[in-house]
């Protein structure tokens, strides 16, 4: 029963990841701080709904536990703000190395293994399911704040250019949102939600 | 696009479920209640952890969208707790059948199929991607009860009996983590934190 032990170790360490608050806000509760573990919860069911639009590449149940895990690391580490400046989230990404090491190291062996090697690959964002992912990280904020009259970028003064870079995963992983994604950023543009320059 | 026009209502309309609360309660945020969008996160997770104890049958991608879309109904029916009276539950069960068809309604036509029927799926608990997907939906509070002094058993006088029974899809679909389970239903008696008729 040892493997047990830490499985059952690694699931309530969990918890902890919803006290993890994000800057983004939740328009159905009172415009409450989100937390990352709700969060992870509909990006991962987001990946399932978008999924027609993927390139054919892409495993959607890889995407699905990648996004579930994703922000794990975030107990240890914390959130940042994606529009931090870069020396901030430099020193985040060692924080967060620390993080998979120490929570999934919670795991048995070969949990752990696989576990912290697919937190990797979506780290890097290198192959057709990790673009996938972060793809649907990002692109649900923007369509969260597209009903939130700007929600978490008008508050912190976002500019249109970083809003294009960060959801630029989606031009190979699935070009019709792309499409989408652009004319809604045009439309947060026109609206003063996102800056121009 | 009409077809993503309505994903993206579906995908917002999620957002509700961040303000569903449950009984439980989140030792690692100062006690407060659980949502189920959160819990629903959790569990998905859970069932991954716990595969390695899953009967050869059990599809674990099958149960991780299971448990991904089980909770959704919550949105319009709210949450029961678990061992209420069962006329207050058959009502429940109304409501959301009428929930699952809204929600899910908001898909285009070949999701709003598929999960429907995944939903009715996990509901009936027939099959063996149902019955270890309901197994995980009810481990889950036992492992969060058992770290915190009985939380809401103790809180809602629930009987030894009631877990046991509450827990028993474990039996087939995963026995290893049904001895546990009545091992530990075995300590909570002892401590007080179940009553024992």
């Amino acid at each position: 029963m040892q493997e047990l032990s830490q499985q059952i170790a690694f699931i309530l360490e969990l918890d902890k990841l919803k006290a993890v608050y994000r800057k983004a806000l939740i328009k159905a509760d009172n415009n409450r701080y989100e937390n990352s573990a709700e969060h992870s919860w509909h990006i991962s069911l987001t990946a399932h709904v978008l999924a027609p639009y993927a390139n054919d590449a892409v495993d959607i149940s890889r995407v699905t536990l990648m996004l579930l895990i994703h922000d794990i690391v975030e107990i240890d580490a914390g959130d940042t703000f994606a529009f931090d400046h870069h020396s901030v989230l430099g020193e985040q990404a060692d924080k967060e190395r620390a993080a998979a090491d120490r929570i999934f190291g919670l795991l048995p062996l070969s949990q752990r293994e696989k576990f912290i090697s697919l937190w990797h690959e979506f780290e890097l964002a290198e192959t057709p399911d990790a673009q996938f992912a972060k793809a649907m990280d990002r692109i649900l904020p923007l369509i969260q704040n597209m009903q939130n009259e700007g929600g978490s970028w008008a508050q912190n003064k976002v500019l249109r250019h970083q809003v294009i870079k960060r959801n630029h995963y989606l031009e190979s992983s699935a070009p019709k949102l792309w499409e989408y994604v652009l004319a809604q950023i045009d439309i947060a543009t026109e609206r003063g939600w996102l800056r121009g320059e």
